[in-house]
């Protein structure tokens, strides 16, 4: 690893009334990064939050496959995209939801060009896209999985490890992962949702970039089970016995390592995640409360299934926090520095 | 309260190829409890895997009604249930089905004749109840519903408060509750089990027992959506809209105070929880996790709606480490000081 170059990564400043643009400002100013960041976004605007909140940065215009300029405290490159209109903190602007979009885009061609090494996303505004016309749309995760042009995606959440280490009952050392089977559906759609073919893309998904991005070489994941108690020998729901163990056991065949089903109520206990590398819930509010429990401010969002690294902040666009610069860059920087791990470990086993 | 009496607590050893009994007896020896403990259970069977754990206890044969001996360390009253058939550590044996109701029911009676201020209940196998014929048996909490002749119950898991105090990014002081507004059903039948009225007794429910049982003047609850975010305003559910929203307005005007309904994921972190008595979840497994996650071995039951203080332990019989001496007493010794609080707290209310 030590010959390996130190990646570029384009942030994608997101929502321009959030906090996004001064959390990319924020970062910035901090000290040797394990990544040179790259700011996809409006510079003017990124100059007027900097100047909102009181900080200096120097914000330098570059193009994508040109030269970066030479790494400084402070020094911010930037490959801009124009506001559609102005923008001020905290009030949402319909025109400016092409301008997000744009961001992403740029961003993605970049990374799939080689200019980057990966993309980081400040979060966005699902409301104000769909009131612009984009029906259907979701978030970041599906607009990146359509552009890419892949079927399937896996959401990952993951804390750092530092976290854990001081953690009250926790033996390991590892940072908590967490993938989920389905995302953002109607509780009611769950079941019906998790079908075979699906849980087992999602695992082999979730077992190929263990290995590719995070350099594990032989993944131990831990599935949960969808209904209470794993369903308990079928009183409390059949999905167990119909969807997931058949499916666990196929794929332990083709040499997988998964524990489970097991009760999520057991599972995120220290024995039961001793050794394990990423759980994987079967739904969102399964998984994603014990997550942000453990790691609030210090957990990050990735995309797992792209033929490019992405991470992202766990966290909304904040908008009543948006220029006061009191907006906590914590779980920015964790996405910052798993993109730049995942991105390390990927060029060494494939380059992109 | 220095004029209450040290409460007297039923603690039935549950099913008795488990741990229960030997948790009772580990629970003997220690110094100075917030509690009389009376077991519930067969002597010759406590006194058999006390001997099988290395444990010294003098097991004294009392009858509910009759004055206690006189607390020594070591020593444990015993209201007598005889077995139906000998009990093996880890060997299930359908003829003691019958013989851990019987438990149960001397333990109710005795609180309702005023004989124990409160029960704690060690882990009893669902299965083996079932097999035994007793169909539709779902767990203690419904069996003592129906035996307190209520109409509704809520299952209440509370970690010891002072777990919390170290814990990374906890403020807070107090512990983590979490009450389940539905319990033990497959997930695709939550959305629909989730009606207005049931939400509004468990909530009124849970704000009468805050007050009564834990001394919280003014309760203040705070309540998670069914769908992931809360439903997103009707994007992923309306459950939010048209059942809880109007449930929690209605509740708010006769002056409960309820936060939410708020995403999950959200919910549980230090900001939101904050001042928090307890959380309500819409079902087992969003709010679960996150409990045992905090407080896994440190945690209770509590059975709220009861015409009765009853707590439990948070898990299950172990049958794979009965009689080794090696399971760990922490949550039973949590749930009898809770237990004993609430029965302190309950008898300056309204003495039972």
């Amino acid at each position: 690893m030590a010959d390996t170059p130190v990646p570029v990564l384009a942030l994608t400043t997101g929502e321009p009334a959030g906090i996004g643009p001064e959390l990319a400002v924020m970062l910035a100013a901090e000290e040797a990064p394990a990544a040179r960041l790259v700011a996809v976004g409006d510079p003017g605007l990124l100059a007027e939050r900097a100047a909102l909140i009181g900080r200096d940065v120097e914000l330098v215009e570059c193009t994508p496959g040109e030269p970066l300029p030479t790494p400084r405290p402070g020094m911010l490159p930037v490959w801009p995209v124009a506001l559609r209109a102005p923008s001020r903190p905290g009030e949402l602007e319909v025109a400016n939801a092409a301008y997000v979009l744009e961001t992403l885009d740029l961003a993605v061609r970049a990374c799939r060009e080689g200019q980057a090494a990966g993309m980081v996303t400040a979060p966005l505004h699902k409301g104000v896209i769909l009131d612009a016309g984009h029906a259907g749309f979701t978030g970041h995760t599906e607009y990146l999985r359509d552009a890419c042009g892949v079927d399937e995606v896996v959401m990952l959440l993951a804390t750092d490890s530092a976290l854990h280490a001081g953690q009250p009952g926790w033996r390991g050392s590892a940072a908590l992962r967490v993938a989920l089977a389905t995302t953002h559906l109607p509780l009611r759609e769950v079941s019906d949702a998790l079908t075979g073919p699906r849980l087992a893309r999602v695992l082999r998904i979730l077992d190929a970039d263990l290995r590719r991005w995070f350099g594990v070489a032989a993944p131990r994941i831990a599935v949960c089970g969808l209904n209470p108690h794993a369903g308990e020998g079928g009183h409390l729901g059949r999905e167990e016995l119909d969807v997931i163990i058949p499916v666990l056991e196929a794929l332990r065949a083709e040499g997988l390592t998964l524990d489970g089903p097991l009760p999520a109520d057991t599972l995120f206990t220290p024995r039961h995640l001793e050794g394990v590398d990423a759980v994987l819930a079967m739904y969102h509010d399964q998984g994603l409360p014990v997550l942000k429990y453990a790691g609030f401010g210090r957990a990050a969002n990735i995309t797992l299934g792209l033929p490019l690294v992405r991470t992202s902040v766990d966290h909304g666009t904040a908008l009543d926090l948006a220029g006061r610069g009191s907006a906590d860059p914590g779980s920015l920087r964790v996405a910052v520095a798993l993109a730049a791990d995942m991105a390390r470990r990927g060029a060494e086993v494939a380059p992109m």
